[in-house]
């Protein structure tokens, strides 16, 4: 099963390679990681999607809340977050099936972002499951190039993971 | 200067630790590190960015070369490519001024992703700049928690960083 974790980190270099090591060494199998700065330029956000059991999931909260520049850790909860990743398609097109993909894209409304005489690039921000969904329509024309980020993630409605500022 | 790396990376566990060692124990500051799989499931690319002058991009070039897993490492040219970040912004929002902060998430495209009594989810893709200026709008209604993947580049046009598969 599939489970999210929020990690709060300080913004030093060498937490990613800390948090990642911790992973590789125990063989803990990463989907997919995204790191960024968080509202406060000090502190960084590492979202972790990760393959496992209960078990491991509890493993890997208690390993990364030993690590010293780790704030704060949250397994987050089905259901009770958003998450959302963004992928760069570059799709193979030419003048006679330009116009079906650009109509497939809007359908997902993602973004065209670059044309050329041959290709395509399509911007799309959304799930994992959607984002599936557009590669699955976009794959018979040729995927020439991918890339993407991890997935974030927040709590839905005013709760917060930790907070910096509490909403009055 | 900040410069744009697109490194190919067999998809095994332990690389993002060595690649993201590598910067770490060379005190190389990384902006923003984005992972994920490609086209071919088996390859991850990693979009790094990072400052610095044109001697340490040479040098992490190299470096990066080295690693065994490393399967091409490209460093962007400035303007040859396009990017883009993803952030979800939680901003504190009340009945008074929710619709004021609905009418900017519109005029910069972004998407509101989720609502409560006290605050409002916004989903925004687009150029790191962009996404400065959305962050300097809703930062005076109070930015109350903010999670963003890394940067993601792919060049413009027909040009491919490492062609897996032909255009024809």
């Amino acid at each position: 099963m599939k489970h999210t974790l929020s990690v709060l980190v300080e913004n030093h270099p060498g937490v990613l390679s800390k948090v990642s090591g911790l992973f590789s060494r125990r063989s803990f199998n990463i989907d997919s990681l995204a790191v960024g700065i968080t509202e406060d330029p000090s502190v960084s956000r590492i979202t972790i999607v990760v393959d496992g059991d209960e078990y491991i999931i509890e493993q890997v909260e208690k390993q990364l809340n030993k690590l010293v520049d780790v704030i704060k850790v949250k397994a987050l909860e089905p259901g009770e977050f958003i998450s959302c990743e963004l992928t760069l398609f570059k799709v193979h097109a030419t003048s006679s099936n330009r116009s079906e993909i650009v109509q497939i894209a809007e359908i997902f409304r993602a973004k065209i972002i670059d044309v050329s005489r041959t290709t395509l690039t399509i911007e799309f921000a959304d799930t994992t499951e959607r984002t599936q969904s557009l590669e699955a329509m976009l794959n018979p024309y040729g995927v020439i190039e991918l890339v993407r980020t991890g997935t974030i993630a927040l709590e839905k409605g005013s709760r917060l993971i930790a907070p910096s500022k509490k909403p009055e």
